[in-house]
């Protein structure tokens, strides 16, 4: 039993979410660049939505590399993950929809710390596959943005009441620590 | 021929039915947390049901791992399964949006029992394909979970005029036996 | 390079077409049995195209397999073949809702012509990679159905204007006699 | 690692954006083929994207095969590509319902631009990883229709505002000198 399918389920099911987000932006009345504008804030939305899951996409390519040996509760870790990346749509879609009000964006970060911490648990999972002197373990373990990126989510949700781009800031900050693929991972892989 | 094809099909319409579950999450038109308490139902439905499309597929996962030889016949029977699992998304809204009516409910447990009998029909047909006294076979014969989740859902549908909180329990039931993988299928593919 | 992307796509595409079609089944207002009652000819009508699209996937699944050596032609064969099946979801929902009215009857049939017509040049230009005189293709130039699927797409358009009941019947047959899988196919691969 | 997981998500991104254009047919109120009119448009619009996405997974399919290491700057390159294509359906959804106004026919080919930009940057990031004198960097190279397509889809946005059937024109020539295969990839393929 192997990977595969967990790995082409999640695909298809992170496909969909980026996909369905689209769907949000209604077509305009209007037929001029004027009726555009109003679309803004659903698409600056979406673009933050689609680097997430783009960087889930990336980093779970990664991880599931690493699995040893398929079991249930890899499975059903993988699909708690996939469930809170599932409202990603929906709070993506209220965040954009309330040109960013103070609620939408705390439940966004909500939402991202869920999927962080399921991510997180099925990382410890897959961890404890390996010794814990492997040279796998040894690079999570050494996992600064794993560690950081709850407290950057928190203070995001926390200053979503002060001002959105102070709470913006530190989404954008999270995506940047994480956009660069886990560079250890790929090093010992290619070392193996 | 191999089941690689069927697999990655059914995985396919398994995703999808999962998450166009989340379209049915309307953008609330408040913007505060308040607005959120309209979409209760809707979220414990969709929960309820993205266990039970878990289920189907980490089981379908080791179910069609013991396939020897594809032919029309379980492709159909594949085909009926996800025929009644794809009106899952269907009857979650309406169970959802009727805040857990009689019949909503009802018709969730009336389609969990067909897409039951038929994960069974296919499932006898790849017993088909082993002999009577393997370790599959002998398994399968002995599994309580197949033969009592009728009977549940059956309770489930009955139930659901006395009270929803009597016919969710039900529900709740069949979910947790199934939760845990098909331990034995996973034993003997490590043996094999 | 390998028909497999062509496969994995064109299952991603009919994955997708018989999923969305269920986004039809609106969550009717009233919450008892008797508000279901007005999705009866939807349902009946999805009915059909899933039966439709499971034949097409399953004859697609059969006929892939005989690809010798891919090229832009079979895969913009292919993709023509997938354009006019992704009208389904559109006639099936306009003749569900029209409740069998004779247009929409006419153009269900319509596109299923179109359909089988593309279907029929791919798999004339995956004969064309075999000899004359190879079992594929003496299979496939006695095959009836192929022979026999126009023209009573033709009688169900026509008689669409006479009598739903009568073009149903045309349709249930081209369906009928397309269930069966092309064992023949399964023959050769078998002794291959 | 290899590219198959970034081919397959791509493959998904590009089935559900072709097959969610197909929502944007709203079934027409009226049964008779006269209602079918008002979709004109949108179904002439349809058949543009379907055949420009249908080019890009063609290409893309070519292109990834060519691909010796992956790794993370190759998976953003891809994810900035499909950013780009998944506005597609809103802007051909868009310029259907306006009935061809300059202003949405300029944004199709302005996100047209930026696909074809992102494609082209994808590409010579798998060149860099030839050495420059191999067959694929040398047809690379004097890939003519690279180099065309980006001022055929500036003319196009630039003639939206004199005529709907100028802009067309440029379009309808993008897509007939891409729908012919790369055929000097696949002859280096066949040649390895």
């Amino acid at each position: 039993m192997k990977p595969n399918r967990m790995e082409a389920f999640s695909d298809g099911v992170l496909a969909i979410i980026i996909t369905i987000m689209v769907l949000e932006f209604k077509v305009p009345e209007g037929h001029d660049w004027h009726s555009l504008i109003a679309l803004g804030p659903k698409i600056l939305s979406y673009i933050f939505s689609f680097v997430y899951v783009g960087i889930y996409w990336n980093n779970h390519h990664h991880l599931l590399h690493m699995i040893r040996t398929m079991n249930g509760r890899l499975m059903w870790l993988n699909l708690i993950l996939l469930f809170w990346l599932s409202f990603v749509p929906f709070t993506t879609a209220w965040m954009g929809e309330s040109h960013f009000a103070p609620a939408p964006i705390a439940l966004y970060g909500i939402i991202l710390l869920l999927s962080a911490t399921s991510y997180w648990l099925l990382q410890l999972a897959i961890i404890s596959q390996h010794s814990s002197d492997s040279a796998f373990v040894t690079s999570m373990g050494n996992d600064l943005k794993v560690k950081i990126s709850p407290f950057l989510y928190l203070l995001a949700i926390l200053t979503a009441y002060v001002s959105p781009w102070l709470s913006g800031f530190f989404y954008v900050l999270v995506a940047v620590i994480w956009v660069v693929p886990e560079k250890r991972i790929e090093h010992i892989l290619r070392n193996q």
